[in-house]
């Protein structure tokens, strides 16, 4: 008899052979999944921020590795004990996972999976080994236990979410990380009331995102602050009401600034960049007494937030969250769903498309600062 | 016709004369309430830390003065205007109003009412003048607009709160600020949950009250922490089921310890001290994912909150409050006859009681650390 169990595949995908070098295209061959583990088919990916962040990142030890985080694709195979996801779904894989089992899960106020707990890599989660290996049999390591930049994938069973292949692959691949962030941080997080006020600071896909989220909301007023004149039309078309470039408000503060439009201050505001005393000024521009500010950048030198605690007094909250606070399985069909009946608009984050082999090209658009996703596509 | 009209009144009152310095019992003239004013008749009254901060204040504007802010009365008269409270209703006077037409009294998220908004002195806060002059006719300042050590006081509609005579004076004069901010903290700002679990920064009276409130709301394990290790034997009346002396911690940290016993962290966590490293502290002693930390003391120095920005994006949350998130009017009444079936047991912050002319024996025992409240009447 014919043994049907899955086999490792020769692929192609984007190596990153050292930190800041040009992703170099190879072939590579990707293990069978292991228990709990689903083999998936890539069909697009996408680049985020984050990765630029691993592409850079100096720690020796993260080299070679496969990035990306952000992809759709379809289940090649299956390994044992996976249930309720099969050969042929199409999925979104998330770097946050949900067993449904644990504590975390179990919580309508928690997003973090104990059962395999989120780490950025650089190895499958549950063994702590790889799937990838180059062509001289040395290990690849992992992204986020995603590595969507290769036409084929191995993630845990908690971290592929399985969606309704009707969802285009577009939309679908923008819901596996940034877009979700941006909605859920809305949504979920800051739960936006209608004909409230929000103020997001940095207008890349994240904070786009975020004005979606609040639109979705039924905010009334959306301030989008972002130092490059360019974003006050693109946040136009995201739902963005009012826009302060802080490098042109002269004497007066991008809080004087909020205080003004909104009465006192906004009652939602959000960092979307990752710089601490970015994150204090989206702090101070928000109501007393109600004023709520998430935090979605990754403070680029981990440094604090620094409150001023008689204004934290006052009655204001400051929150943090990965993923938008989003449950996966849970949320990202819904998201999907939302897109699909036009509740959300995030086409517009798709501006550049390229095919795997130009996977540079995308980076450098990001880089300086033309795209807001650029969809890698395997099959081009 | 005679008139009708309410006369200045001659009474005995504590006057603050200047910074540090033992109060002095004088005879005022307290004037008639004017428009939305109402004043009241003093019953009882206690002594809180704000009160010793505004005592030892340097700012010489604010002196002479009269203290005092958590207290029980009856309403001797009311002046024009004033609508739902008349002479002879029991009244806590607050320093929060409560006008429940402004927008932040509009809002469910929001306890600061905009129409008369909270300051802490030195005048009245509709007209910027006094009601209270000292046997030579000169005025004295109030604090917070309340000034209950005085056997009279002139407060503003807004600021009463009618309460059911059948409370007993005691619990009536707790609910005025440090009892109602902790449980209200823990009741309506974090909202503790039926089995969580609630880390507690400080055993003095308002997070004795955090204890109380965490316990009503089905807390099933309280943590204190203080320094002092009688606050082990005190908070255990208040429903504290562990205790942590974090001088007697050796190599581990209150963080650890609560880590170790929460299974990774406190659910909730309150700051009842006001010192900005017990507020970090507060917060990395929460639950990753999901804790919310609670500041309610105000930073000694003014100093800012420092928390760690990689730690807030896991999906905590930070919130601060004046009087435990509470409108006055809706929510003392509650928390009232709360305590009156013995959900909230609160009898235990009375440690002392003097009267009028021993005052100063009332800041001493607080400076000492000797009381946690000494309720001073004023007949007696």
């Amino acid at each position: 008899m014919e043994d049907q169990s899955p086999k490792p595949i020769r692929c192609k995908a984007a190596v990153c052979r050292g930190p800041g070098e040009p992703l170099t295209i190879e072939e590579i061959v990707v293990d069978p999944p292991k228990a709990y583990e689903v083999r998936v088919k890539i069909i697009c990916t996408s680049l985020c921020h984050t990765d630029i962040t691993f592409w850079r990142t100096e720690f020796a030890t993260a080299f070679p590795r496969i990035l990306g985080h952000e992809a759709y694709g379809v289940v090649e195979s299956v390994g044992e004990y996976v249930e309720g996801i099969a050969a042929g779904d199409a999925v979104v894989p998330t770097f946050m996972g949900q067993c449904d089992t644990c504590l975390g899960c179990a919580s309508e106020h928690n997003n973090l999976c104990t059962t395999v707990p989120f780490i950025f890599g650089p190895w499958m989660r549950r063994d702590g080994t790889t799937r990838f290996w180059d062509a001289q049999g040395n290990p690849l390591h992992d992204l986020v236990s995603v590595s969507s930049f290769s036409e084929y994938t191995v993630v845990d069973v908690t971290q592929a979410v399985k969606i309704d292949p009707a969802v285009p692959p577009k939309i679908a691949c923008l819901l596996g990380c940034g877009a979700s962030t941006g909605v859920g941080a809305a949504w979920k997080v800051a739960k936006v009331e209608p004909g409230s006020s929000v103020a997001i600071f940095g207008l890349g896909s994240v904070g786009l995102a975020v004005a979606q989220g609040a639109k979705m909301c039924g905010a009334s007023m959306i301030i989008g602050v972002d130092m490059n004149p360019a974003k006050e039309e693109v946040g136009k078309s995201f739902g963005v009401t009012h826009f302060i470039n802080p490098s042109q408000l002269g004497n007066s503060s991008v809080t004087e600034e909020i205080a003004k439009l909104t009465g006192g201050g906004a009652d939602y505001s959000f960092e979307c960049i990752g710089v601490s005393s970015v994150m204090t000024d989206a702090f101070t521009s928000t109501k007393p007494g109600k004023g709520k500010t998430v935090i979605l950048g990754v403070e680029k030198h981990n440094g604090p937030v620094s409150l001023p605690s008689l204004d934290l007094l006052s009655g204001k909250c400051v929150m943090g969250c990965y993923f938008g606070g989003l449950k996966p399985k849970t949320d990202v069909p819904i998201l999907a769903q939302k897109c699909m009946n036009k509740e959300l608009e995030l086409d517009g984050l798709v501006t550049h498309e390229v095919g795997l082999q130009e996977i540079n090209k995308a980076f450098d658009l990001l880089l300086q600062g033309k795209s807001l996703r650029c969809i890698i596509w395997m099959d081009k």
